[in-house]
C-alpha cells in the first residue's frame, strides 16, 4: 500500500487580463515548491488556467469560447506537463474543455508521475443557472456555458493509489464520494472556485461558506474512508471574492492540512493510504452493511417527490 | 409552514436490573420537563426501554426475547402515551420489536400530538456482527439479535412537518438522509446507543466518536436542508460507557442545541421549518442539480467492486 506526500496548490486570483502563459508560470512555480516539499501528487484548482468566467453573462455563448481549451496538453500547458514529468509529480488540474464536436465541459485531468494523462473527469453537478438572473447579487452561469459531465465518477490506480476526481460543487453531493467509494477510492481530488458570499443570500458569508465546504469534504472522507484534497482558486478575482480554505482531509474526516492565505500557496500532508483500510473493513464495510434494496429513490428519481 | 420547539430527551444509562416501569417513569419525567419548555415534538433514544443488550452474547438468541416488546403501546408504556397525549407532545422512541410472526427488529415509532402512533421505522443499518468475536474488546451483536429493517425510509407529515426516523448507526450513512430528502423531509429524528470506545480500535475514544457522530448528522442536515435531532442513551450502562452528545442540527448543518451531561437531560430548540426551504430551492434543488444517471452504483451494488 502506497504512502506518499500529497499536495494542494491553492492559487490566488487569475484576472481577466492575465495570460495563460502567466498562469502556467505560476503553476510551475507551485510545482517547484511541491518538489522541495517531497510532494508526489499535486492538486490544482478547478478552471486553473483562467478567471472564473461563468460570473458573467454573454448573450452569445460562443463569445466565451476563448476561455476553453481545444486540446490538452496544448502549446501553453506543455511546459507544465514537462516540468511535472521531470519532477516525477503526478498532477491534476481543471480547465474548460471544448471538444472537437463543439461540446463544452468543466473538466479536470489526472496525470501519472511520468506526465501522461491517465484520467479525465467532467463536472456532473453544475451549479447556478442558464439565463441572466437579475435577482442574484452576481451571476453564476455554469449551466449556461457547460453541459453536465458525461463520464460518471471513474477512478484510476495511480502511483499505487485508487484515485478519483470531483469538481467544486460536486463536493457537496454525497453521491459523488459514494460512487467512488464503491470503487474502493483512497484519494478524492477536487478543485473549486467558490464565491465567498451566497449570491442568493447575502448574509451567508465567508465563515458559513467555509464551514459548508469543510463539512461536505470531511463527511465524504469519513463515510468512504478515503483521503480528500480540496483546492481553491481564491482571493479577489476581477472584483469578486472567492473563498480559500484549501484542505487535506484524512480517512477519519479530520483536516490534516489547511491553507492560511488567499494566494498561491502550497499545502501538503504525508498520506498513509493503509489508513483507509480500517474504515473500509469495519464501520464502512459496504458489502456487510449497505442495503441497496432500500436506496431505490436515489437512482429512480432526481427531484423531490412529496407524497405526504 | 410549521414553527415549533423540538426537544431531545437524552437518557442516562438503563441498568439490567432496572425495570421497564422505572424507565417509563424517567421518560414521563422528561416529558413533563419538555412540556414546561414548550416542546411539541420530543425525541427519545434508541432502545429506550432497556439496557443495550446486544453487547452480550447469548448462545440461544431466544434468551434475549425478554428485552423485546410484543406490542406497542403495551401495559408498561401506556402511561407514557397517555401523558404525551395529555400534554399534546408528539414523541418518538426506540425499542426492540418482536412481531407476532417471531421476527426481531430494532424499531422506533412516531406519535402525533394526540398520542396515536402514526409511523414506524425499523433500523436498516445494523452494525456489528452475528457470532461471538474474541478479537473485540466488547461485543456488538446487533446483527445477531435483529434482522435488517424491511420498511425502507418512509416519511410522515406530523404536526405540519415532514418527518422521518433513523436509528443509531443509520446516521453515518448518507443514503438514509438522501432517501428522506427525496421525500421532502424537514425533520429527521434518531436515537442512539453508541459505545464511547471503538471495540476494534481502542485508541478511537470519546472525542473522535463524538466528532464522527456530529459530522454525519451535520452533513445529512446540510445536504438535505433538514433539521436533524440525534438523541443518546448515555453514561455507564452495565459497566460499559455510552457516549452522550445529543444534538439538534439546523438545515445549515449548524448545531443549535447540545446536551451537557451524560444523564437524563432535555435539550430543545425552536425550529423554523421555513428555513428548510432555502436549501431545498437553491443549492440542493434536487430536480435541477441531481444526476441519477451517474449514481447507478449506489443501488446496483452493495459492496466495493475494485476494477482498477
Amino acid at each position: 500500500m502506497a504512502d506518499f506526500v500529497v499536495g494542494g496548490a491553492q492559487m490566488g486570483p487569475i484576472q481577466r487580463a492575465d495570460t495563460r502563459e502567466d498562469v502556467v508560470a505560476r503553476m510551475i512555480a507551485l510545482l517547484e515548491r511541491a518538489a522541495v516539499a517531497g510532494v508526489e501528487m499535486l492538486v490544482f484548482p478547478e478552471l486553473a488556467l483562467t478567471t472564473f468566467f461563468p460570473r458573467w453573462y454573454a448573450e452569445d455563448r460562443a463569445e466565451f469560447d476563448k476561455y476553453f481549451e481545444r486540446e490538452m496538453p496544448n502549446a501553453v500547458t506543455q511546459p507544465l506537463f514537462d516540468r511535472a514529468r521531470e519532477l516525477e509529480i503526478a498532477i491534476t488540474f481543471g480547465y474548460a474543455e471544448l471538444t472537437p464536436e463543439g461540446r463544452h465541459f468543466n473538466t479536470s485531468i489526472l496525470t501519472d508521475r511520468a506526465g501522461r494523462i491517465v484520467g479525465k473527469y467532467r463536472k456532473v453537478h453544475l451549479p447556478g443557472h442558464v439565463e441572466h438572473d437579475p435577482e442574484r447579487s452576481f451571476q453564476h452561469l455554469e449551466k449556461r456555458y457547460f453541459e453536465p459531465g458525461d463520464l460518471g465518477f471513474p477512478v484510476w490506480r495511480n502511483a499505487g493509489v485508487v484515485m478519483g476526481m470531483a469538481i467544486c460543487n460536486d463536493r457537496r453531493w454525497p453521491e459523488v464520494y459514494r460512487c467512488m467509494g464503491l470503487q474502493g477510492v483512497e484519494l478524492v481530488t477536487l478543485g473549486y472556485n467558490t464565491p465567498s458570499v451566497n449570491s442568493q443570500k447575502g448574509e451567508e458569508g465567508l465563515e458559513r461558506r467555509l464551514f459548508h465546504s469543510d463539512l461536505s469534504m470531511q463527511a465524504g472522507a469519513y463515510q468512504n474512508a478515503t483521503y480528500v484534497v480540496g483546492v481553491a482558486k481564491a482571493g479577489v478575482e476581477d472584483g469578486h471574492h472567492l473563498m480559500a480554505g484549501s484542505i487535506i482531509v484524512d480517512p477519519n474526516g479530520v483536516i490534516i492540512a489547511r491553507a492560511k492565505t488567499e494566494g498561491d500557496e502550497l499545502i501538503s500532508a504525508a498520506c498513509d493510504f493503509a489508513a483507509c483500510r480500517f474504515g473500509k473493513e469495519t464501520m464502512f464495510d459496504f458489502a456487510r452493511h449497505r442495503r441497496p434494496e432500500h436506496y431505490g429513490r436515489i437512482t429512480s428519481q432526481s427531484g423531490v417527490v412529496l407524497e405526504v
